[in-house]
């Protein structure tokens, strides 16, 4: 049998750090500190394979397992000199979850394990310290009731505090070993009472309820929830580590602490981190104390300090990347009990990769693998406007807990952030918060709690989301019963309520009364413009392009290193007034030179903004799309219509001067309303479609009306001529939408080329370079995408539209079931977020290959939302595509992706080169 | 260079009978009987290959290939001993289409080619008959005007008459040789006014005209839509045939007839056929003059009657087939001018066949290849009720054209046929129909015309189309002007008017006034059994199912051959009155208990309704599909709902109490009105969706409401559990619409079989046999169908769906630019009603292999509207399916045609059997 329970101490361990599949983080951590005889408490790990068969064995660990368990509590038993049990010399334990991936207090843990109405006597005279026993003790078993007996929190919490009233205490310390014996004896009646049975006394009893908990915690709304946002897999499980205890609430001499090797948030090279004497390490993740800056240890205890320097800077290098930490101290001498590859903020994951690069601790490769593309969305993202700073009350300053800007209105709890950010950015603003906020923390726009260090809760989590977060700002009062919060300034109260606008700089730890302006970040600043040369150095020549419909986004993308334009949907300038009277009066025009007359007026505005397009992109080549979107969109909508004619005979004059209003631009007025109505209705009943997704739109359009291709293609061929001549070199594309196969490309490619040719031809520009090519979004196009190739000059992949019809979803509609697709695991992502790559990639991939196969010079991108998305980067760079293109914002994500997928090696980098 | 022009005559032929591809039907039919020495006029044949190269090479021949003609026209002169164009001894030469399929009428023709003022004269001179030379000219001209100077004919026609006016003629054989001069001076000074030129008197330049515009005559309308009708290729190109003039005008010694060596319409062996004294060809065919029938040809001249049968008869046994022949008697001189296969209707095919294989002919193999599977829709059509038709009055009785029941309303054109058969069954009388006619004849459920005979272009076409034809009812008048048609019976007048019911029965002949009741066919019929096994005998395991939701569809079924249900859509069940209710009452269920409340109501009546369907399909399988349409649909529509609404504030008791009957229901009354309709809104609204197709559906409303395929599951096995206690065999499929992918069918066959396993458990019938599979009809599903056949038993394909969104195009919308997709060629078929080979078929092709890769047992068939369209099924066999499912009228055709694929070869076969 695979062997399923890892012993570690005493300067050895069963694995290593490399086993974090079977260990988790935790697990391997320990096993590699101790391999480097580091102070270890020690103890041992069970396998995360073990949380898996648990749930397949009806939730029970099977005999075999638990032998094994038993034969690595007796090593730890040795190697302690201590049983677990024995009212002698009682050995206590702790049992902590520990997954994979960090996750960070989504799973449950159990102090002082081995504790019960012996026992902890034992401890009181052994400690010389009952208070310190009896606190042990009833953390004991409000931990183990919460998480195993799953008694509610506030039944403890109902209990002490009614002790600290009697007791007239005011903070916890001021109880004493009578009081906290009281308060353990409420607590026993309580578990009685809950469970009908007694506290568990037997210590084998207390760590298998223990270890079973644990496993359970994998499969809390929490947890589940954390890995549905962080994509982690629900079939990896947690490891189960136990692991003798040490404290760090034995009295002056003792202290607990978390630490960074450097500033998780900027990426500065800092000993960093946070420390509370006389404290169990909960204290300070919890952030119900505000802990000691890790500095200040010097003071307390410098051998201790210097110690812990050597250690972690020791693991940094063992490990060539950031460790996050977590140490004990007990009576003055120093335990390590965690150390992990750190997150950090992306900024931070920028400096420290570029920084390390420097330090000769990693090369240029591992440094452009180090960052996950998407942690650079928080370094494109804008920064409070410091103009708009001054200009607002500075209401309190925190610690810079996660950076960026965050403007919103102000909740304060997690179901009203829910509940209220689709109507506006929301901050959500607590003491702390706790693991069950998260729901509310990732709609969030920024976090501001009022406690907590930077290693609280709050921080950790907002970091990992790239949530800018303001933390421990101590001034400020959360009255999260009456949805208010309030701070002293200069003597004076001020005090915003909910719905109130706040403004966080999460880099620098201000809040400010008031909704501040913000500024677009800059992608070409120093370190983060070295890290991006690495990465394109690494993407060699496949090419990252923007989405683009106007000048000033395309200005923008040329800033976040776009090389072109992947797509320029043509309609979104029809909308715009001015134009949308053309577009309706073409649309409602009976004959074909009518509708050339409309789109005659039209002509000149598309090929000024054409002209920008290629201005901006000057030697970078402009994909064009021609119309796309079915006709009926540019009209009322026909239930609208049909209401409003229903109500038309019962109309006084005021309703019907509201209706000629309305419909003024198709010729109403309070005389002729039935009439202009009626029309307009019967126009709108004739293109109204069952499934316009699937209708009378893309290609087809210009089928039926050669004459919009026609406009269209003199726009952008006069614009081409027009900035030609300024001197701007111009590499036009023109792509034909949601073709099914060759002959609709044929038909429309031939109005392009023949507009084209007699353009070019006038203007004296018959060598002017220009491509034609398709989208390949129907299924059809891309099973029979042999063919198109023979005419197409390229293919641009529309994800979004081949994602609905290959899966048959639409994407409007099936928010309807998403959620029942998602709890039921038939769906791993939202597959218009990440490419579906098992089905559509299939179709993708198949389309390359067949493109490729007759025209081998085709030139293949990618135009849907998947192409600013790292994973489907990476799936895109693998099939053998030239390009991706995405949103400007997304630009460098892309390139940071498609660098990393180019370093992971890729088998069709021959096609693509071809 | 390629041969282009083909000699033949004096027994011999550069071509054969085999070349039809190069020479037409026409061409290769006369090469043959040159070949066989039988008397047929000399001339050449210009390829098909030329007419492709005249519209390449810009409506021009080569000079090579009319070089190349000038050659064979040389041949011709001194086969025939005279010379085109010479005054002395003029050679006259027919010019005449003819394509690889017989597209009768529906090109032109040119006689007498070769007339000039100057050769007439020697024509009447030899002749000895100035009369027929001078007619002959003026019919040249006629038809030269018309065809290749494309001069209307009414402007012919009106010299013509004018001068039939001013002779004081009747008809048109009391012209005198002098009043033709004058309407041949008349017609060439037309000609003079309309092209500027004099009528071209050079015989060379006339024939190089006649022998373009032929190739021109390719692309008239009517050739274009009768191509699309029968599915021709446009690129196949006509031949053209010019051929040294035979005059069956010459007068009373001469004749010309047309005839089948079989009865093309019933299939009796009967000589059959038509003849008229001193006419020429066209003169029979376009039904101005009723000919007399073939048998009086054997008083008027025997030894020409008996060369003909005998000749006739050669033929026959030469093609193997029913001869449908041209000839020619000049001067009692007999001529053959054409054979080739003759058209016949279904009934006719079958029959023709049937006897062959007993006169050894043919053997049993080619028998079943000799019928076209669409046409045995003819013999399972309905047939008049003779019970009706002694009650309605006969109107007249004419030749049996075209067999089969019609019952409509009249229409007297065709443009009217075509405005009117969507709303109402049409059936077209007309004097005689011509080409032009075309279109309104397609749409017609009947034809009746006033004259003309079973050759007439009426009697050739509908058999052609299958369309019943009653022709040459001559006591019928017919007034297109007045739009009514009457007769004279027993001295009274009956006169019918547009819109007024007629019912034909096209196997006697009789039309009758009045509405008729028709009757089912009976597939079990004599010589269609025999067929039918045959075809049976061939098809081996390959299956037909029926899909068919009810009981009575289900013993249809059975009767036409069905071995099984192939699609029963559930959902049918739910529309019915006293069900839908229900149905509304769960779909408005605010929770899981109220609508399993309401569906507990609806088991019953499902479990009743698959009862009968596995009594009636005893020992043959029954496939279920779970619930498939969106759940809106079941729910009055939003666009109402919203009316209804803005109105309720205007409306008046009446109107309440309308509304309130509307709503019943939903618990409306005239009090709550705003209330319920809201309330009813507000659940439409959330069930509203802007792609229904790609929506909430399928097996995503079974993962959504589990209880629903719960329902359903047990409404099924408890039905399995009751009729087989009967000892009925039953095979029950139960189906999953729509999944993408296995996890969406894991989900749902879980339940069907945990229901299933209860059920039959229950019942003590745990050996009971049954599947759970799954629908294709979404791209993604047949991308991952090897994954998906891991756990489905058995794949049915949704043709309609897998075709919608393969090729992105909604069922329901697509008419908008469907006529533009065929126009421009872009769909070679409407792909809903012949599957799409080149994209979704590879699709298939592909999910056929990836599901037998995983489960080489898997039971794949279709269910799509494919299923019976005979190209599609002989699809499905080659890639492999087991079996196809259509609807009960069309199993026979699909029996058919999948005999005729397992004939034609089968690569899959090793797959299917495996």
């Amino acid at each position: 049998m695979k062997k399923q329970v890892y012993s570690f101490g005493n300067g050895t361990a069963d694995g290593d750090g490399k086993m974090k599949d079977t260990l988790g983080g935790k697990g391997a951590g320990l096993a590699e500190m101790c391999r480097a005889k580091l102070p270890v408490p020690p103890g041992f790990t069970i396998s995360t394979d073990v949380c898996n068969v648990y749930f397949q064995n009806n939730y029970a660990v099977p005999a075999g397992i638990h032998n094994e368990m038993i034969g690595a509590l007796k090593t730890l038993e040795e190697r302690m000199g201590q049983k677990l049990g024995d009212v002698n010399d009682p050995l206590l334990v702790s049992v902590r979850s520990g997954a994979k991936f960090s996750m960070p207090g989504m799973m449950d843990t159990i102090l002082n394990l081995g504790l019960n109405d012996q026992t902890v006597k034992t401890l009181a005279t052994r400690s010389n310290n009952p208070r310190f026993a009896y606190d042990c003790y009833r953390r004991f078993i409000q931990m183990y009731g919460n998480v195993v007996l799953e008694i509610g929190k506030h039944d403890f919490d109902a209990i002490f505090e009614g002790q600290k009233k009697k007791a007239k205490a005011k903070l916890d310390t001021e109880l004493t070993a009578a009081d906290l014996e009281q308060v353990i004896a409420g607590y026993q009646s309580l578990v009685q009472k809950k469970t009908g049975k007694a506290f568990p006394q037997d210590a084998m009893e207390q760590l298998q309820g223990a270890r079973d908990a644990v496993f359970r915690s994998w499969f809390t709304d929490r947890a589940i929830h954390y890995r549905k946002m962080n994509q982690i897999s629900d079939s990896l499980g947690t490891a189960v580590n136990v692991q003798a205890m040490v404290f760090g609430n034995l009295g002056e001499t003792s202290a607990t602490g978390v630490g960074f090797t450097r500033n998780p948030a900027t990426g500065e090279k800092a000993f960093y981190g946070e420390f509370l004497e006389n404290a169990q390490g909960e204290d300070v993740v919890s952030g119900v104390r505000t802990p000691h800056p890790i500095s200040e240890l010097k003071t307390w205890n410098e051998a201790v300090y210097n110690q812990l320097r050597e250690i972690t800077t020791m693991l940094e290098k063992h490990y060539r990347d950031i460790q996050d930490f977590e140490f004990t101290i007990q009576d003055g001498k120093l335990y390590m009990l965690q150390t992990r590859n750190g997150k950090r903020t992306g900024p931070a994951a920028v400096r420290i990769a570029v920084e390390m690069v420097g330090e000769g601790l990693i090369d240029k490769r591992e440094a452009v693998l180090r960052v996950d593309p998407q942690q650079l969305d928080q370094l494109l993202h804008p920064v409070l406007d410091p103009k708009s700073k001054k200009t607002l009350t500075l209401l309190a300053k925190g610690l810079p807990a996660s950076p960026g800007a965050a403007v919103g209105t102000i909740v304060f709890t997690a179901n009203d952030a829910v509940e209220k950010f689709k109507s506006a950015p929301v901050i959500l603003v607590r003491k702390e918060t706790v693991p069950d906020d998260i729901h509310g923390m990732e709609v969030a726009k920024g976090i501001l709690t009022a406690r907590g260090g930077m290693t609280s809760h709050a921080a950790v989590v907002c970091r990992g989301m790239g949530t800018p977060c303001v933390a421990g700002a101590e001034t400020v009062t959360v009255d999260e019963h009456k949805k208010e919060v309030s701070v002293s300034i200069n003597g004076k109260t001020v005090t915003l309520k909910e719905g109130d606008w706040l403004s966080l700089d999460g880099s620098t730890g201000e809040a400010f009364a008031g909704q501040a302006n913000t500024l677009d970040a800059d992608p070409a600043s120093g370190v983060l413009a070295s890290f991006m040369g690495w990465a394109d150095e690494f993407r060699g020549s496949f090419g990252v392009r923007a989405n683009a419909d106007i000048p000033r986004d395309a200005i923008a993308a040329r800033k976040f290193g776009a090389e072109g334009i992947g797509l320029c949907r043509t309609e979104h300038m029809f909308f715009a007034e001015g134009r949308i009277e053309h577009m309706q009066a073409m649309i409602l025009a009976r004959d074909e030179k009518s509708r050339r007359k409309a789109l005659q007026r039209l002509l000149p505005m598309q090929r000024k903004d054409f002209a920008g397009l290629f201005q901006a992109m000057d030697g970078f080549p402009v994909v064009i799309r021609t119309l796309d979107p079915p006709l009926h969109e540019f009209l009322p909508k026909r239930e609208d219509l049909m209401v409003d004619i229903a109500v038309l005979p019962y109309a006084d004059l005021k309703k019907k001067k509201a209706f000629a209003a309305t419909y003024q631009k198709f010729g109403a007025e309070v005389k002729n309303l039935k009439t202009v109505l009626s029309a307009l209705l019967k126009r709108v009943e004739e293109l109204h479609e069952f499934n316009p997704m699937l209708g009378h739109r893309g290609c087809r359009l210009g089928i039926t009306y050669p004459e919009i291709t026609e406009m269209q293609a003199r726009a952008i061929f006069e614009a081409v001529v027009l900035v030609a001549r300024k001197g701007v070199k111009v590499i036009p594309e023109v792509m034909i939408p949601l073709i099914g196969g060759v002959k609709e490309f044929v038909n429309q490619k031939e109005i392009v080329v023949r507009v084209a040719e007699e353009v070019l031809a006038a203007a004296g520009m018959k060598d002017q370079h220009y491509l034609v090519g398709t989208m390949i979004e129907i299924p059809r196009a891309a099973l029979t995408a042999d063919s198109v190739a023979t005419e197409a000059q390229f293919f641009s992949f529309g994800t979004n539209d081949l994602t609905q019809t290959t899966m048959g979803l639409s994407r409007d509609d099936y928010t309807k079931f998403q959620q029942d697709y998602q709890d039921r695991k038939i769906f791993a992502n939202d597959p218009f977020a990440v490419l579906d790559q098992e089905g559509v990639g299939k179709l993708v991939k198949m389309a390359v290959d067949l493109g490729r196969k007759t025209n081998p010079k085709l030139e293949i991108g990618i135009c849907g939302e998947h192409g600013g998305e790292p994973n489907s980067v990476q799936f895109c760079y693998r099939v053998g595509m030239n390009y991706v293109s995405c949103s400007p914002y997304r630009v460098p994500i892309a390139r940071l992706a498609a660098a990393q997928a180019a370093i992971s090696g890729d088998k069709s980098e021959t096609m693509r080169t071809a």
